[in-house]
């Protein structure tokens, strides 16, 4: 079923290169978050799986393609490291299904969140291992489906709990490893800003064509009791984000920049208040040069 | 003034190496913390700052030779990223002191906790170059009084904050950089066990003679609402302690190791329980390999 009464979005001047990932909206639903974006003159969206399940791959892609969005990217596949072979299996049979989804809704991005460490264990070499082969197992059906899988190298601070990825330069290390055509990395801000060699690695993603999606949020101080929800607004923290930008575009990346923020202060402010805000820090800090 | 009274230290069986940084005990003062150290049968001391200035570094020196103890370090020298040129000679100059301060209290090491981005600044490249220059000024004075500059990578979630070195790798190549024989890092498990390339940068270090100092503590989830103060006891938490000691061992230190954990239960509990706790800790875990 689409809604006839959709407005297609019209970008507006200086955010053609603008994303809205779903997460940043938390509480809209898919179909709310895609009309703010046709409202605010956003183009491009990124989708967490929660709101499209909600009302199932064929109606979220009808919704979005209705708005004629870009659909930058489907967060999240991953967790591949967990302790028990069926919590592993049923961990990669998840990651077949996001694939699907992904596909569905009209997307050539998955992003995966790898996992921490397993219950109970400290061996983060043998996790990094259960990580590479199972994204390595992961890749040919996503290739089937047309989808790119796409590594986050998360921050440090989320090692033991969600993901043993910790760099840029490490994601790139699995994705060559790996070998396949379609699996690349996540360039977000907030993860990787601090790493002194993400200049160098940014340009090497680009060089070998393993940059298929890029978020932003700045970090925030003081971190929050929940360090997951510490991420503030472009411009609002510490992060050179038009510096990370420059060089992702340099290194010859063309797709939208997605705005990601996990914020539960963010998250209690009305939506296209929210989306205000994210428009105005695109133009003052990213539209020129994107 | 010498307390003759002072019992000197005899290393307990499987402690030969292991010793307390008074940060762990933080409601002792120095005299009470050499005096834990003593009955425990731990042979080595690492020192803050605000402990030994409470009595003077001349009286430091007396406390801790009394009781036969084994300086391995003073915490610490750093924070050399002040935005004004007033602050930041201050801050060069506080340096001086604490380069006197170790030499006299009897240790070769100070340890560097290098100081975050300057307020309203967000550029890392320029804030690391303030940080190498300052080391390399301060290089010279410290080997006049025959003490090495331990440069401390702190974990990229205070690198906005307190630290602008983030890996071991980077601290090495500033050390490298430099160029002086007595600029070297710190290893300490909190900061470093999630980096990937950890194991090849101890070896490095080791090779290159730049390790003088190893702090262990353990990490422990959820992290609390200040994240200074999450750290565990060794074996509490997700890090392999074993492995990254053994690591260090066989990069060729031979120096303590010592357990300083920053953790506000920990410093409500009766200092002589902690102690007795790192020493069964120590003892299970890595007595067997020093």
């Amino acid at each position: 079923m689409t809604s006839s009464a959709a407005s297609p979005v019209v970008p507006a001047h200086g955010l053609e290169r603008l994303a809205l990932n779903t997460a940043t909206t938390k509480r809209w639903t898919l179909e709310e978050a895609a009309d703010g974006c046709a409202r605010a003159g956003i183009p491009g969206i990124g989708l967490w799986r929660d709101r499209v399940q909600e009302v199932g791959s064929d109606k979220a892609a009808s919704i979005l393609s209705d708005r004629g969005l870009t659909v930058t990217g489907l967060c999240r596949g991953g967790f591949f490291t967990a302790a028990a072979p069926g919590e592993r299996r049923a961990a990669l049979e998840d990651n077949r299904r996001a694939v699907e989804e992904a596909a569905t809704v009209g997307t050539d991005v998955l992003v995966l969140v790898c996992g921490g460490l397993p219950a109970g264990s400290r061996d983060l070499p043998a996790a990094r291992s259960t990580v590479t082969a199972a994204i390595a197992d992961l890749a040919p059906y996503a290739r089937e489906h047309g989808v790119k899988l796409a590594i986050e190298p998360l921050h440090p601070m989320f090692c033991a709990d969600r993901a043993v990825v910790s760099t840029l330069g490490q994601a790139l290390d699995m994705a060559d490893e790996i070998g396949a055509p379609n699996v690349g990395v996540v360039v977000d801000t907030y993860h990787v800003w601090w790493d002194p060699q993400l200049y160098e690695q940014i340009a090497r993603a680009g060089r070998s064509s393993r940059l298929p999606a890029f978020q932003v949020c700045d970090w925030v101080l003081p971190l929050p009791e929940d360090v997951l929800l510490g991420r503030g607004h472009v411009g609002d923290g510490h992060i050179d984000i038009p510096a990370i930008t420059r060089a992702v575009v340099e290194a010859g990346y063309q797709g939208l920049v997605e705005v990601e923020i996990f914020n539960r202060q963010i998250w209690d402010t009305p939506g296209d208040e929210t989306l205000e805000l994210i428009c105005a820090r695109h133009r003052e800090h990213l539209s020129s040069f994107l």
